[in-house]
């Protein structure tokens, strides 16, 4: 029995390693088509910056000898065809599975045509380029395109080390949050570090020194495609809950598949290495006969601007009303701890649904404290907490931690005045 | 239509305030029996260590003209006659009342004799009193008595100001959880800051110069028993889930009264600001005419220890056996971040129900994010969640911040392994 996995990051390694646990004696083995495996891809910008010196967490050695795992590198995967159990390699060369994972991840949208040094933050590879690329270069003018969490984190790590920075962001918000409090909030944050921002613009064309283009990604869903793999409305692979998709015996994970938002029930499309490492040990289990669900997400995420923290979960209030919830929100400005233990404000937005009085999603925005409390409205969103329910939970106080109230909790009562 | 509130620190205050917003024409009168109102006790040992300068919140002045409440201090009520709704104080005065709130709090076990200074740590006059002999003694020899959290953030300010202390806790763990890993962790940990602990020992009655004596609460039922009103099983005063006591317009909040555990669904006592002041908003609420409702706690806490968090939230596994469950438990100890942004190790615990796989309680104990995560495990037992359903929580991540796999779901992921 040979399990073939199409990919070795985060949802490929996962999915092969969760699979050799279950089965000893299964055939297991990685296609990846780059030449690194197993790194940790959110490291990037800090690897840019010169805080993380590698990101790779295993070796091909070490999933060899400890996991019995089989790695290839540069191991281009070109079509798959189901009916024969079969996949074709770049070069030709042919590989049977009896099971198969697609692990194909997504790609980043293509950079501008420029005259100048054009350099994206998706892969390891990518990350070396542009950290050789900074090491060989004085710090000069420096364009990035994109004011996703990559474009922001990459900003920040070019401003650190010298770089003037222009950030570019088409649409007239952060993030891709349509919260205009929250952007806002980050253009007066992003301009005390000097990074020059131009929302609602496109790349003016002008003759920047380095380019760093990261204007979103796409789902490489094209191989599953060609083979009969449904896709879904989001462009990715179609998955169940076992991370199964339409063909038989042929199992997706990661960046490349949709997966279902919690609080809309219906599918989305977010590519993050949280999701990826689940749903990949999920995909693995059921590979090697397990029995294993992956329930959804409710959209949380995290990312650090100029060492504030940045924290995002379940829909916006603008989202939600496009899923057609009666939105009501509220947002607080409130002290984190107490004073005397050098408190700062914390900024906590919240969505609700006036109807049903049901939590829909929230944003964090604190230098310290904002994944931990980002992390009790996903937890509240996962079981459809209702606003008077969050006002009442039993959250931990002490001076050095939180005030009596939390933020959250100011935030909920201010938002039940208004329902 | 008079409303009077005993009490006036976090609950009656609470009450007043919100009773007041209900109601603007209501003649509210609160009475203390100390000199001081509205203050963050929580915050005394942080006043010992000389960290905070003042604990006050709000005066009698701002009460007066801010919100229209009539604030007595020094007024000791020593009983309550519900058949005439009215208060008798200690100089035999009587105050007649239309809606009554017993805010009335606890007190602690009292010190042992000892020829020595001896101090509780309950009132800000107890503060007071300490801090000046603090200052005007050299550091010397301390013993403090009791090791739940006053007694450990005792010892902490006393230590950090140069004292040399000897912590007794005649019980054999620390922070009355039934827990030996969690005592063994402490202890080690007391030992680096050169606390002298002596672990199910008394007071040896040595010749210390100083004596802090942190043994415990009880509640002031007391005066609510005479006047014929029912107390619960745990000694405090009963109240339903509106605040009200078992006499018609008497409710009650704060350290005085037991709460539902929605872990176990029976009443605790556990006397917390943060339960003082959502039930005395609660029961000032309903004083004035609304309608609300305090569904109870689960049981979470944070204390600062030596620089540690350690943070506790629902049911020991000791607890949770006496309760009837069939009890397992995991623990773990992984980083709460990456390590190039300063990761440290973080433990969790978490406990089950066997036969239904639901979550029971918790602790976290670490540098970094205590907090945040045994609010998100305090939110999962509100909410009933189970393990399995714990094990998929879509938590933040982005390596300034988290692992991918946080140490909460990392624990989970061993406990479902007993399962």
């Amino acid at each position: 029995m040979r399990l073939v996995v199409v990919g070795g990051v985060a949802a490929g390694l996962s999915a092969a390693s969760r699979a050799r646990r279950l089965d000893p004696e299964l055939e297991i083995l990685v296609l990846e088509k780059g030449y690194d495996i197993s790194y940790g891809a959110c490291g990037l910008p800090y690897y840019i910056e010169g805080r993380a010196e590698d990101l790779s967490v295993y070796s091909a050695d070490f999933f060899r000898r400890e996991r019995k795992i089989e790695i290839r590198t540069a191991a281009d995967v070109v079509s798959v065809l189901p009916t024969r159990r079969e996949l074709t390699l770049s070069g030709g060369e042919r590989i049977t599975y009896d099971r198969l994972i697609l692990a194909t991840g997504a790609r980043p949208n293509p950079p501008p045509e420029a005259n100048r040094p054009v350099f994206c933050l998706h892969t390891f590879e990518d990350g070396r380029r542009l950290k050789d690329f900074l090491g060989e270069h004085r710090p000069a003018r420096a364009a990035v395109m994109g004011g996703g969490y990559i474009g922001l984190e990459a900003a920040e790590a070019l401003r650190t080390q010298g770089w003037r920075v222009t950030l570019f962001q088409e649409s007239p918000y952060l993030l891709h949050r349509a919260d205009a409090e929250l952007t806002a909030l980050l253009v007066a944050h992003l301009k005390t570090f000097r990074i020059d921002l131009r929302l609602g613009q496109r790349y003016d064309g002008s003759r920047y020194d380095l380019i760093v283009s990261a204007t979103g990604l796409k789902p490489n869903a094209e191989i599953a495609a060609a083979a009969g793999i449904e896709l879904g409305t989001t462009g990715a692979i179609r998955v169940s809950d076992r991370m199964e998709t339409s063909a038989n015996g042929i199992y997706a994970a990661g960046d490349c598949v949709e997966l279902t938002h919690l609080v809309t029930g219906r599918p989305v499309w977010i590519a993050l290495g949280t999701h990826a490492n689940k749903a990949g040990r999920v995909a693995g289990a059921n590979a090697a006969g397990g029995d294993a669900r992956f329930p959804g997400v409710v959209g949380t995420s995290i990312v650090r601007v100029c060492g504030l923290g940045v924290a995002l979960t379940g829909l916006s209030t603008e989202e939600a009303r496009l899923e057609g919830f009666d939105v009501i929100s509220a947002s607080a400005s409130a002290f984190d701890k107490a004073k005397y233990f050098r408190g700062r404000r914390t900024r906590v937005e919240l969505t609700a649904d006036r109807r049903t009085g049901r939590l829909l999603g929230g944003s964090v925005i604190g230098e310290d404290g904002a994944g931990g409390r980002i992390n009790v409205i996903a937890t509240a969103l996962h079981r459809r907490m209702r606003v008077d329910e969050f006002e009442y939970l039993d959250l931990a106080y002490a001076p050095p931690f939180a005030p009596v109230y939390d933020p959250l909790l100011v935030t909920a009562h201010e938002l039940l005045k208004k329902l």
